[in-house]
Formats: C-alpha cells, structure tokens, sequence
C-alpha cells in the first residue's frame, strides 16, 4: 500500500518554518517508530506502518450457531479497523458453501443439509476440519503479508480442533491466539437469531418450516458434540474469553496482549438496547463565515438560529422516543392490569469546550438534558494554522498544504499540539466505548473532523475515504445500533422554513 | 473543599486576550457541566465538583483472608484517586480491632483469636455481622458527604451478608454496589500472603509458630462458611467480578456503570512479575537554559551529555536486570542438570513526540531497545504561554499567572488546546493501564509536569501535592512493582563526573 504523504506522519512537531523537508530527510531517526498505535503492541521489528506493525493477533471464534458470533466478529472487525488495526475475517461458512459449489460434479456430498453436520458422519467431519484448517491458512498467510489481526468465524466447537488451530499457529513466530466464545442460553434471542440464518445463504429457495427444521438439527448435531473452553483449556494457558448472553457476563482467562484487553474491554461494553445516537455539527460560526479554520469563535445569527429550532427539535424527538417506548411497552405487557410506567431513558448531551458547540446547545432546558462539555470533543487542532484559511495555509506553508492534500488521513498540522485523523481517532476513542456501553439516549455536537470520525465507525467507511466524507453545517444524523448495523436517518435543516426535514 | 481557580478550570477556552473574567461571570453557563470525568458518571444533579458528581459506588469485596484482599483494594484506591474520584477504603478489620480496644474489660470476647471466626459461635457472628454494617454505615455516610467510591472491606463471605449489604444499599438514592470477589488457590502466593498477616495487628507479640496456626484455624472456619459469587446471586442481577489469581482468571457478571467498567479493565490488567520502570524528563533543552515554557528547542551541550551517559547507564542496568534474572532462575532451578535459560526481558523506551525527549535517546541501539514516540507524552500544552518565560507571562496575562498561582491543578492554560493537569492525567491515563499491563522492563523519557503525574500514581501522592512535586532535571526515578506498592530508587546524573549516582 502507497501512503503519499505518509512520512509527514512521522516527523515530529516543530515550531521552525519550513521544516517538512528536513526532517524527511533527517537519517537519524529511521529506527524510531512513530506512532499513534497506543503502546505494547509494538515489536522488535523496525516497521513503522500503522496497523501493520506489532504481534500479530488471531482470533478464532468458537460457539454454537445462532450464538452471535457474527454479530461479535463484525463489531469487532470494524472497531479494529476504525483503530487502524488491518482486520479481516475469515469465514468457513463461506468457504464451505464455495467448496461446496466447485466439488458439486464429484463424489462430495454436495449440499450441506443437516447430515453434513453430524458427528458420526466420519467424511463429513474431515471436510469440515480440513475446510477450517484451510481458512486458517488463508488467515495466516495474510497475516504474513500485511494484516495485522485474523478472525477466524467459525464453530471450533471442540477442544481438539482448538488444540489443531493452536499448534498451527505456534509454527509461526509471534503469532498470538486469542479465543472468543460466543454462549447464549436466552430463549428469546436464540429463536430471533435462528429465524435470521434463514434468510442466510445455506436456505436460499428452501420452504421456510424445512429450512428452520433442518438448521435445528444442525444445531443438534453440533451440541451433541460442543464442548465449551474451559479446564481442560486453561492447563495449557490458553488465552480465552467468554461472552455470555451478549455481554451479560463474561469470563476472561490469561489475557496478556495489549491487544486482546482492548478487544475484551470493547466486548464488554456492548449492549443491544434500543436508543438513538443523535449527532450533528456546531451551528455556523464566525469563522464558518469567514472561512478560516480552527479557533474558537461564536455562532453567526444564522447558526444562532439553527440552534434554538434544533433545541425544539431534540425536545420533540424526545417526547416521540418516550411515547414509541410507552407503547411498545403497552403492547407487550397487555392492558388488563395497568402496569406501572417504566421509567423514561436518559437525554444526554455532550458537546466540545469550544464556544461555538456550546452556543448551539444553548437553549435545551438542563433540567431535561444532562448537558456535558468535553475536551475529547473538540475539533482537530491545527497548530500553526489554526484561524487560518486555507488560501492563507496555501500562501504561508505551501508544503504543509500539499502534503495535506495528498494524504489527509495521515497529515499531522504543524507546531505545538497540531493533530491528524489518527490522533483524533485516538482522542475520541474512550467516547466511541462509551457510546456503546450506554443505553441513555444522546445528542452529540461536535466538529467536522470529530463526526466523520465517529460516523466513520458507525457507518464502517474505509479509512480512505473518511477525510472526504461530507458532512455539512446544520445536518442532523440519529444512529439506531442494531444487531446487524447502524441504522442511519439524516436530518437537514431548512433555514426559510426554521425546521428539520428528513432527507434519508 | 475550597477550590481558588477551580472557576478557571470551568472556563471554555478562548483566543481573545483577558476574558477570563468576562467568562467567569457569564451567568447562562451555570447549569451546564464542564468536566474531565469521562462521560456516562454524571447524573442530573447540576453539580460540577470533580470526582464528586455522578452516582456513588460502593465497591464491596468478598473473599477468604490472605486472597489478596487488600492488594486490590490499595491499587483501586490509588487509581481512582489519582483519576481525581474521591474514594475511600472502610476496613472491617481496623473496626474490629478498635471496638475489641474499647469493649476490652467487658463481657465481649477481648481477644480475635480464631475461635472468634467460628460460625458456630453465635455471639461472635452477630459481633462480626454488627461490625460489617457498621462499617458500611460509616461508608455511606462518607459517600453522602462528599465521597464518591467507598470500598468495603470484608470478607463478605456469605450470600446471606452480601444480601444485607445491598438491602441497605438500595434504601440509599442513586448507589450502587459492586462486589469483587478475589479468589487465590495458587499455593505459593496463599503461604506468603498468610506469612504477610503475621506481621500484621492481629499478631503483635505473639510468637509465630503459635500465630500461623491460629491464622490458619482462622481461615478454616471462615471456609466452612464460605460462599462464593454465582448462580444464586446472577439470578438477582448482583454486579459482581471475580479475580483469579491476581487477575490470571475473570469473571464479570452484569457490569453496568461507566465506573465499574474502568475498575474492571484496570484490575483485568495487574501483574505482579518483578520488573523496572526507569522514569526521567529530557535532558536540558536551549528552552530550559532560557527559561522558557513549552516550546520545542533541541538539547543544550549540558544536555547531550547527560543523554549520552543516559544510554550507556541503561545499558548496564539492562545487563545487570538480566545478570540478576538469571542468577535467580539458577538459584531456583539447582544446577544438577544445566536448565535452558530463560529469554531475556524486552527493554522498551518510550518518549514524547518532541524534540528534546527524542534527542535523549537518540544514542540508544534500536536494536537492542523498543524504542516509541507517543504523543500522550506530551509535555502540558500552554495554549497561549507556549515559548514564554513565566516573568512574561506574569507581564503580558496577569489574570492567568495569579489564577495558576492559586491552583495549579485544576488551572488550564488559556488559547486554544491549552491544557490542564487534570487534562493531563486523563490523556496519560492509558500508558498507566499500559505500564502496569505489561512485563517488560521500560524507561519512559518525558516533562516536568507528566512526570509528576506519572510518579504521583506509582508513590501515591496527595493530589494537592502534585503540581509541586520536585522533579529536576538529569534525575532517573527507578520503580519496581510490589504487592505492597512500588519501590523507588533515585538516581542523580553528576555533570562533571560524567556518571549517575544513586541518591535514594
């Protein structure tokens, strides 16, 4: 992968002008990593590419089908990502149904029924050892040539096949093998979860009652034979993590890498409670007006505007939330006995310290929203440009300019406490944790490097393109996290008719 | 508590000139909370006391004495305090003592031998039940009056206790309780630990043969009690974790509160392996010989030369660790049979992203070190003051410089991205769960003021104390990880000898 650009990232902040060249050239300092991947996850190699450098991390999921494991592997794939970690998983569903589809001609059995399940069924069994060995392969073989964390999604659902992956792996050097079960004994989410697989690939054109018949025989046949990671497992050390009922409870066994206790932190903070993420910039500033960036200045009439209609706005989609809340809550419960009201979700809002987030909160009533300012929310610094526009930047720092332009993700701002994407990514990620350990509601008013930081890791936006994604002045975005993704609805404020509009 | 400036510390910061008086009037800020809590802590009360805010937890402790206890409830202790939430261990067993003191001529049993952990002896278990809750009352009380995390220690070895505990609890406003159950069946670490508590109040004058054995008898009957966290209470949705082994082996059920979480990953991540964290700011920067704060100004001659003597002093204390390691692995093992002997510790060096820390490991073999530049090493930002000497500050903001005089903790520097200590600590906080993460030996190479807040949380200094801590240049602070704390060793460069002399 070409970084242009890149070796700016790996200078050190100056105060001097004009400094870019020479410290691009300065020999001395080639051995040093820069870096913003947080410590400990650095090794002897005199590598510098982000994401890439450090042990490399495997981590093999193990759990009955319909356990959520996919959901766990996506959530943790994307997080990974967002860290800048090259994260990929490895599917042996996938490559099975593949496998399935070239060797359908010959002597294999060539659908994956129930019976192809069974642990009796000798052949069957050696396939699907022999097809989750091979997406092992795979794994490692990227592994070795650029990844730096492998998800292998798969059952593993025995301690001898567990016992196969560790020994494959320790014939490398410096690989790490992080097990991740996946239990869940909540009825209600097993049956929701099965009922899913169904629109999944193995039942395409299958008549619905057969399909979930079929996949609970499946289910049975891996039972018959599962066996949970535990003594036996922690004789030899192994490193393992339980996750019971998404989260609920969890049980974590010689974690030693920096690495798997920020994957295991992160697991632990997920929940599945229905809530909305709202999120917007600051209404428009002086500067906004007249073009420069950074600073800290006031909003213009216009953005005082915006602010008093999106202080109405948030009110009223608190009122709706409540009222969704109370009806569902009706409907489940029945209406024979009136229930006692469950108790209304929390209203968070957070914004940045800078004047301009906090003017836009300005009019919401504190005794209805637990109002926050925090520094972790506040805009990238721009060093030396900071108040600048970016015709000035252009005029007085024409590398600095260029080098913006050719790799924003990774352009650091020049002097004393400039940042880039990457150090914002790593400032505002104990705000990504929280936002997914709680289940109050939450407006968030931020800046424009900050949102397309935190809706890039909603959204799953490859890191190339985080630095361009637009998101405009007085644009409104709510995130609904569900088990599959985030569900997007994107508000626009219309400054003639002084409200919101949805507009996706 | 008084806090002068604190107001300052409230204030958004601003790039015009002299509005800290102006901001510190402004009266439509009042409700709103400007704080470096980390979100998710905060209630609805409007209050904006740092670490007094938020919810209040009671983190009670459960286990068998001599499981560790009281080595986790001093590292929590120490954590959460220097993070600045106001926290406070309640110690059953100091309770038990004083009472037994003042009760001494009446009829109550006046000595604890193990006879009075019997749970036969009727008397004695209401005495020891009557005591708990007292001290849960006196915990209570604190956290009504200021406090913010009270930690109960006791045993708390029954279902029947951790019942009353939260019953009493729950007739309290917004608290929650937080059990953490430390189990230990490693022999070797229980003998010591039981070896530990002979030296301890209970054992005063009383000879040790005679004092281990009732020590054990103590235990034994607490064993026969002795009911661990489980089924019984995850089906009452108790929040509870379990530590195995010095965190070997964790189990966390129902984790819900942002600050259970940070207790959680903080204990997830001790170890106990003897190793060496060598701590030291830069060496003296053209900025130091000028008097000028911030900034990025390369080494003095002065300081080149401490740098130099850096390297080669690490150097041999790096062979000398690993003489020391290996004379011991030789010392356990007997040289019957020649054993393979065990790899050499990993040597980490970590600097700040500026000039002057990086030139003072630049003499370092990046072969033989792990060297890293890390942002969050930063000195302090001083916004607006950054490149001035205090007399110009004094001259061109005299606002700021009394406002700073006053209280140097909670004071941020003025302009944008200035930064406080309390900001400090919150970036610094990761290379803390880092540090006391990993195994390796590290010397960290960094400024005044993260110096002071990095040792402040290893010597566990006063909070008031620490924007004042003596930290000069050209001195190495060695720190060693023990159960009881950490040991500190001092060592001064002497200029003209060209060497380091230990000075503590």
């Amino acid at each position: 992968m070409s970084l242009p650009g890149y070796n700016r990232y790996l200078s050190n902040d100056s105060d001097e002008e004009n400094d870019s060249i020479e410290i691009l050239q300065r020999p001395h300092y080639k051995y040093h990593r820069y870096s913003l991947d947080l410590p400990g996850i650095m090794t002897k190699e005199q590598q510098t590419q982000i994401g890439v450098a450090g042990p490399k991390l495997i981590v093999a999921m193990v759990g009955l089908p319909a356990r959520g494991k996919s959901y766990i592997v996506k959530k943790l794939r994307r997080y990974l990502t967002w860290l800048q970690y090259e994260t990929k998983i490895f599917n042996v569903g996938n490559l099975r149904r593949n496998t399935a589809q070239l060797i359908k001609n010959g002597t294999a059995p060539n659908n994956h029924s129930h019976s192809f399940f069974d642990p009796n069924n000798e052949y069957a069994k050696n396939v699907r050892d022999q097809l989750a060995m091979d997406s092992l392969d795979e794994l490692i073989y990227w592994l070795k040539t650029g990844g730096r964390v492998g998800i292998h999604d798969a059952t593993n659902s025995t301690i001898a096949r567990r016992k196969k992956i560790l020994e494959r792996c320790q014939r490398e050097n410096n690989f790490k093998v992080l097990f991740i079960e996946s239990i869940c004994d909540d009825k209600e989410v097993l049956e929701s979860n099965m009922r899913l697989k169904l629109s999944g690939p193995d039942y395409k054109n299958v008549d619905p009652e057969e399909a979930l018949d079929d996949f609970r025989r499946r289910v049975a046949n891996y039972e018959r034979a599962y066996e949970t990671i535990g003594e036996e497992e922690e004789k030899t050390d192994v490193e393992y993590c339980k996750l019971i009922n998404v989260g609920k409870k969890i049980i974590a066994h010689n974690i030693k890498g920096y690495l798997s206790g920020q994957c295991i932190f992160y697991l632990m903070n997920l929940n599945l409670i229905d809530r909305q993420i709202w999120l917007t910039r600051h209404g428009e500033s002086a500067d906004n007006v007249s073009g420069r960036i950074g600073g800290d200045s006031s909003l213009s009439e216009k953005g005082r505007k915006f602010a008093a209609c999106l202080s109405r706005f948030v009110h009223a989609q608190k009122m709706l939330f409540r009222q969704k809340q109370l009806e569902n809550y009706r409907e489940k419960i029945g209406s024979s006995t009136p229930p006692p009201e469950p108790p209304e979700r929390n209203f968070l809002v957070w914004t940045s310290m800078l004047k301009r987030t906090i003017e836009t909160v300005e009019s919401l009533d504190p005794k209805e929203f637990d109002i926050m300012h925090i520094r972790f929310l506040n805009e990238i610094y721009a060093g030396r440009c900071e108040g600048k526009t970016y015709q000035e930047i252009e005029q007085s720092y024409p590398e600095e300019f260029n080098a913006r332009k050719n790799n924003k993700l990774y352009y650091r701002y020049p002097g004393m406490g400039g940042e880039s994407y990457l150090d914002v990514i790593h400032r505002v990620n104990p705000l990504i944790i929280e936002l997914e350990r709680m289940t109050d509601n939450i407006l968030v008013v931020t800046h424009r490097v900050v949102l397309r930081i935190i809706l890039a890791y909603f959204l799953d936006v490859e890191k190339e393109k985080v630095p361009d994604m637009d998101v405009p002045l007085h644009t409104l975005y709510c995130l609904q996290p569900k088990a599959y993704g985030s569900e997007l609805t994107k508000w626009k404020y219309d400054d003639e008719q002084d409200q919101f509009f949805q507009i996706e």
